[in-house]
């Protein structure tokens, strides 16, 4: 079985204390189902229980109604696919597959992928236009959260902000982590903001999607209230982009490119 | 403008207390996009920076590459269109549409919300096959906590169980809050678990596309530690479907159908 867990060299520091240490990063997996032999659909996930989760998917999405409308399905662990064989043709199938609902939480596409492919060779962020202290971090995350009003109000949204060592300087709101950072991205698409001194401080998980989406924006730097996942991680080191995470308190974790966090030690 | 946050009555419990009061709720909104009168994509989202959202999607997605590849953009609000016009056809267009990419926190298809009407008609829970009193709501929520070794380790899964009055029955987690429901769900199906006495114990939020597919398992009553969104509340009520939100420490949010949970007031 693939690992759920992985053990990372990090940066933590908590009250002006550095230290080099061991941290334990959740794994994140695509797993691809194909229907009779033909590709239907990508999902990222945790690596244990595959086969009852594509049950589950398929029959809350109506394209199974009863278990027994699965003739076969069998997990190729290793290569990341779900066969699955059924008689079932549902009417909603082939519309479906010519559209897509993207959900409050998401909005990568299959390209995510190729675009990593491009990027890791094409677009590696080897500037160092924006450093930070600890300090600014925390002071940042701060910030963010003093500007969150709807979160204090509903405990329901999640923010995110562009900002520079000075404070936020544009910030928005959605019930979607990917929405809040496509607000951002178009307002700066729109008004040609430069990425140059800029950092992302976010509410969420930095996951390999919210990643990804830090890196086609074009921003050098994500600082996080929550964890990471391995594959955001991977991804980060190839593309050079320093990842700051569990920023709470006067504590954090510093997961790739140190580079753009000044460290007196 | 759409409102970001509606007011609600809600019954709080905060130890021991019984409070009928009012408490806001963050909105949700369906957008769809249509580049040149084509239906392209639904984004469920906090309404508010649509059209920035919209060209950011659109950027992050490879759709555009630059700004003024966007001959117009519109934002029909009320009915909840943006109507993009460009000249670009992207190579991944078609596949785009061709494939589905779900990320780790998602699940949901444009169908989700034509099963609603299905569901609101004729799938709605009239039993009331469990009950519960407040105490098990925090006991139960306390049982997931411990149970979640990966979330204490890592901060980076959600949690989902499947439990009784008298505790947990079935525990999974995921980095995808969809995929730990996805694996409750498929084991009960292969398995043919009755729904009948059961509750979910949930970590994250209770958004539409949560509620849809705790109605889709067939479970009457979600206990969650993290906020609903009112869309979510409007299609629990329709569902006869009860919603606990807000569980922490010695306090809860009871926001739709209460007589599942044993009050002595």
């Amino acid at each position: 079985m693939k690992a759920i867990e992985i053990k990372r060299d990090i940066i933590r520091i908590t009250k002006g204390n550095i230290e080099r240490t061991e941290d334990a990063i959740v794994t994140e997996h695509p797993v691809t189902v194909k229907i009779n032999g033909q590709e239907f659909v990508t999902m990222v996930c945790t690596p244990e229980y595959i086969e009852d989760m594509v049950i589950g998917y398929l029959a809350s999405e109506g394209i199974i109604k009863k278990y027994d409308e699965i003739k076969e399905i069998w997990v190729q662990e290793k290569e990341g696919f779900v066969h699955v064989k059924t008689d079932k043709v549902n009417p909603y199938f082939q519309d479906f597959q010519n559209k897509r609902y993207i959900t409050s939480c998401c909005g990568m596409s299959r390209q995510g992928f190729v675009f990593v492919n491009d990027a890791l060779t094409a677009k590696k962020m080897d500037d160092v236009s924006v450093k930070l202290t600890p300090d600014d971090c925390f002071r940042l995350m701060k910030d963010l959260q003093n500007s969150a009003v709807t979160f204090q109000n509903t405990g329901g949204v999640h923010n995110a902000a562009l900002c520079d060592a000075n404070g936020l300087v544009l910030s928005r709101m959605d019930i979607g982590r990917h929405n809040a950072l496509d607000k951002i991205y178009g307002h700066c698409l729109k008004n040609g903001i430069s990425m140059e001194g800029k950092a992302i401080v976010f509410s969420g998980r930095i996951s390999s999607e919210i990643l990804l989406k830090v890196a086609k924006i074009g921003c050098e730097l994500i600082l996080s209230k929550s964890a990471p996942t391995e594959l955001a991680l991977e991804l980060a080191e190839g593309l050079g982009i320093t990842t700051v995470g569990f920023i709470r308190n006067d504590s954090l974790n510093i997961y790739t490119c140190p580079e753009r966090i000044l460290l007196n030690d």
